[in-house]
C-alpha cells in the first residue's frame, strides 16, 4: 500500500479529516485518546527520572532563532509568522488585492516570532545561565511546524512531538541518549511494533547541505527507529535521538557549573507517526486490537 | 495589581516563563495540570451533550481564510505563514541579509497557511455539504493566534480555546448558546470564580470596524464572561459565546435538511484565562487552594 492508499483509508474511516491542503488533517477524538494513551506511557518514565515538565506554545522568538543554523540549514522548511501592520488607507489597498485574487501577503510584514522547527527549541533560550551541577532533565510536548507539503500523512506539516531533553556534560547526554534509544525501542515493542535503530541525518538543504549530512552521519549525532508504515524499503522514522554537541549551549549561553558550554541531547516520539503506526499494525479499529496493546495504551 | 505586576509574580513563582517576546511564555507542568482539570469538566458536559470530539491543527488553508471576513475585521491579529521557496544562490543572499542584521523576510514567500484565529475555524470546513436532520455538536480544543503583544498575561499571542460548537438551526444554536451561557457560569462559580455575562464586540480593525462593533451589540451576537483578573474596572473575557448567523453556512456552503445554510454558534472557555483567574483568586500555590476547587480539577 502507498501512502495516499493509506490516507486514503484513514479518511474513509474518519480517523483523519482533510484540510484542503496537503500534510493538515483533523484528527477524530480516537486518534486522541491513542495519543493520550501513549504520552501516559513516556510520563510516567520521565516522572521515574524526576523530569521537569514545561510547556510552549509553537514559537521561538525570531531573535532567538537567528542564533540558531536553521535558516542555513533547513530554510525549506522553516515558518514565519506574517501580519498586518498598516493604517486604514493600507487595509483598503490590501482588501483590494485581495478583492482582485491576487497576492495580498505583500501587504504584510514580519512579527517577532517564528513557528517552532523542533519542541525543544523554546526550551533552550530559557536555560541561559549556569546549570545546577547535575544539570537538567526536561519532558515537554510540542507541536512542530515544517513546511513540506506532502500526500504521506505521516508527513504532516504540524505535528507533536514527545521529547525528553537533557543538559548536561559530554558524557551526561551520551548516557541519556544510550538510554533513551534503548528504552524507546522496548515501549515501541511493547505495542507491537518492531523498530529498526539507524544513524541518521538531517534533510540538509542545497548542495552545501550534502557536506553537513555526510559529517551529521559520520560522528554519529542522530539516531532514528525506523517503522515501516508504507513500505519495507522506505521505513519511516517514528523516534529520534539527537545529540547537538555544544550548539544550543553556545547559541544561548547555557553553562556548566565549571564554565564550561553545556552539552544537549533530545529523544523524541513523533506522536502522530507512532499513532498511525499502531493503526498500520492493528488495523483502523482499535477495538479490534490486541488487549495488551488495549491496555498499555488505557484503551481496555 | 496591575497586569504586569502579576506577570512578573508568576515568573517569579516558575508558573510562566518568559520567551522574550510580550505575550509568549512556556507554563510550568503545574500550569498544565491544571489546564487539564479544567478540561475534563468540560468533557463531562460535552461527553453527555453527545459531543463528537475532534482536534485540529492551529493552521487554517489560506483559502479557506479568504472565505471569511477575517481579513478585513481583524488584519491587525492575523498569523500568515511563509516560508523559503529559492535556490542555492537565493539561500546564500538570504543569509547574507540576515548576517548583515538586515530584514531578511523580504526573502521569503507565502504558504498555502494562516494560522489559526479561533478554534472552530479550521472546522466549518470539513463540513461542507448537507447536515444530519439534528445538526452537529462538536467539542474540540484548539490553539490559536492573535497578533497583539502585551505585557498582560491574560493576552497571550497563541493560547488555547475549549470551544463546543452547534451547527444547526437559528433556534437550536440560540438554545445552546442560552444553555452554554448558563452553564459556563455556573462551572466558574463551583471553582471561586464569580463572573459577570455582559454583550460585547469583537475588535473590528480601523474606522469602518467601529460601525461593525455597534451592529455586532445591537444585535447582541457576542455574549463574554467577565472576570477580575486585573481590576474592576477592567475585567477579563475568560469565556464567551459567538452567534455567527449563518456567517460560516455561506461561507463554506453548509446547509440544513431543508436546503437553507446553517447556523453556527460557539462557546469558548480561553483556558490559559481561567487558569490564570483561578491563581489570581486562589493564590500561586495550589496546594493551598479550597478543598472543593482541587477536588473538581483533580488536584486532590
Amino acid at each position: 500500500m502507498n501512502a495516499s492508499e493509506f490516507a486514503h483509508q484513514l479518511i474513509e474511516a474518519r480517523i483523519l479529516f482533510p484540510s484542503g491542503v496537503r500534510g493538515v488533517y483533523g484528527r477524530s477524538g480516537l486518534f486522541e485518546r491513542i495519543v493520550r494513551g501513549f504520552g501516559a506511557i513516556i510520563t510516567k518514565f520521565a516522572e521515574d527520572d524526576g523530569a521537569e515538565f514545561v510547556d510552549f506554545p509553537p514559537l521561538v522568538t525570531r531573535a532567538n532563532f537567528e542564533k540558531t543554523d536553521y535558516a542555513r540549514s533547513f530554510p525549506q522548511l522553516m515558518g514565519s509568522v506574517h501580519s498586518f501592520f498598516g493604517d486604514d488607507a493600507h487595509h483598503e489597498r490590501m482588501l483590494e488585492t485581495l478583492s482582485a485574487g491576487e497576492d495580498w501577503s505583500t501587504h504584510l510584514g514580519k512579527t517577532e516570532l517564528m513557528l517552532c522547527p523542533a519542541a525543544c527549541y523554546p526550551l533552550y533560550p530559557t536555560l541561559r545561565g549556569t546549570l545546577p551541577e547535575a544539570g537538567k532533565l526536561v519532558d515537554l510536548m510540542g507541536l512542530v511546524f515544517r513546511h513540506e507539503p506532502s500526500d504521506d500523512p505521516a508527513r504532516m506539516q504540524m505535528f507533536r512531538q514527545r521529547e525528553n531533553i537533557r543538559i548536561g556534560s559530554e558524557d551526561d547526554v551520551r548516557e541519556f541518549r544510550d538510554r533513551w534509544l534503548e528504552r524507546g525501542q522496548a515501549v515501541l515493542e511493547s505495542l507491537g511494533l518492531e523498530t529498526r535503530a539507524e544513524v541518521a541525518n538531517d534533510p540538509f538543504f542545497g548542495e552545501g547541505g550534502k557536506m553537513l549530512a555526510v559529517s551529521q552521519r559520520a560522528q554519529a549525532l542522530k539516531f532514528e527507529l525506523l517503522y515501516p508504515i508504507h513500505s519495507e524499503d522506505a521505513p519511516t522514522a517514528i523516534s529520534s535521538c539527537n545529540y547537538h554537541q555544544d550548539h544550543f549551549g553556545r547559541a544561548y549561553d547555557i553553562r556548566l557549573s565549571d564554565g564550561s558550554f553545556a552539552h544537549t541531547a533530545c529523544v523524541g516520539f513523533g506522536v502522530e507517526r507512532v499513532t498511525l503506526a499502531l493503526f498500520k499494525k492493528h488495523g483502523l479499529v482499535p477495538a479490534d486490537w490486541p488487549a495488551h496493546v488495549r491496555t498499555a495504551l488505557g484503551l481496555a
